[in-house]
């Protein structure tokens, strides 16, 4: 964690004496892409995850199950309003900023469509979890309110206690289950770098966030490298949670 | 709308004296299974809609589309999260309460699946037009916290005008669209009315709710009929705004 979070908290507390943030970003023009990008992913992240969790409470066991899942999807549209409220006090619409990465999204999602309701499930945890874990990479370049937003967007854990026992259970009544869900888990964990690179590679303003330019510190390869250390490490932990092997 | 609003409002400022209207309803079970029959219906048609809207969402148009129906979805389950709080005040699940207005709703949503996005918007608006409106009526006759919450949730009107267009335009662009969509309002009503009749039929309690008993005034016969001219022509209306003959 410490090296690079610590780049990013001190670039911080230089930009937080003006308002937000934002000002004296708009003399940074791709900072300030980088920034619309990220929130542009958000946005378009949280509108797939509602569509898939709506699907999948389809197939939900009961109707407790049901009400679960459309809750979980309906707070992904209640975050989808604040991050476009944000995107709109950077003047940008977010349809607009979404449109990079309808593509990447909708391929990760047609390769991964779940074939139950415990595949869902662990889509859901295993999946959004390693991506929401490199969105708050991302979030320690940008402005402190943006940050703050993701952060926030971010933090609803609900959802883990209720995945992890319903997986475990399943796990109990069916050993099987666990070897076909660590494939599962490790397969999402591939359709997702997969894509992240597609997009690395064609949002320049994104990468060079993390990167850094020649006034703005950021990661070096090595920085790089540990960044995804740390996301591997967390998967595998919350892969273990559910008892798979990751 | 004059006599019966009239006498459910009679009846609610003599309970109005007490501390939300629950605590003398306790003296009529009755009764009181019949405001929880009404939040029942209200808890299961808002998970059915959310369920439809996200469904119907994904034959939307247009990625703006899509967002509008993904907002209105969760609207629902917000919606649901304050009926269920209600029901809790009443001592009583919000899946016991729900449970016997399964086969109703999921018959009537059996019957009436939309073949493409605007027979879709059309059941959103017609549909749930007609049903709010009957919500609404029997709200009358239950304590004022719950008469006041059934009517907060049932206001959001942010639906029609987008509805209104989209079908305005569809209608403007190919004529026969007119006729084929009349139809189809005409038997989501149709529908709508044969399950009503089923609840009306196997719930007591909410069907005294209307008729009153010995001690609490109702509608009589004469009543009753003509609320459901109120409704219908409020139906009436409704399709005209829409450009189609009921």
């Amino acid at each position: 964690m410490s090296d690079q979070q610590a780049g990013g908290q001190d670039r911080t507390a230089a930009t937080e004496t003006t308002d937000g943030g934002i000002e004296e970003l708009s003399g940074d023009r791709e900072y300030r892409q980088g920034a619309v990008d990220l929130l542009g992913i958000l946005a378009y992240g949280e509108l797939t995850a509602f569509e898939r969790l709506a699907e999948d409470g389809r197939l939900a066991p009961s109707l407790a199950d049901k009400v679960h899942m459309a809750t979980l999807a309906s707070q992904q549209i209640e975050h989808f309003g604040r991050v476009k409220d944000r995107l709109a006090t950077f003047g940008v619409d977010v349809m607009v900023a979404m449109q990079p990465f309808h593509v990447p999204f909708n391929t990760f999602h047609d390769y991964t469509k779940p074939k139950d309701w415990l595949e869902g499930l662990v889509k859901a945890f295993v999946g959004d979890g390693f991506a929401n874990d490199f969105y708050r990479e991302v979030a320690a370049f940008v402005d402190p309110e943006t940050r703050t937003l993701v952060h926030e967007v971010l933090s609803d854990e609900s959802h883990a206690d209720y995945v992890v026992q319903k997986v475990r259970n399943a796990i109990d009544a069916d050993r099987k289950v666990a070897g076909r869900l660590a494939l599962w888990g490790r397969r999402l964990v591939g359709e997702a770098l997969s894509q992240a690179q597609r997009v690395a590679a064609e949002r320049d303003a994104l990468t060079s966030l993390l990167t850094g330019t020649v006034d703005r510190p950021g990661m070096d390869l090595a920085a790089i490298s540990r960044m995804f250390s740390r996301l591997v490490e967390t998967h595998t932990q919350r892969m273990a949670k559910l008892g798979l092997q990751a």
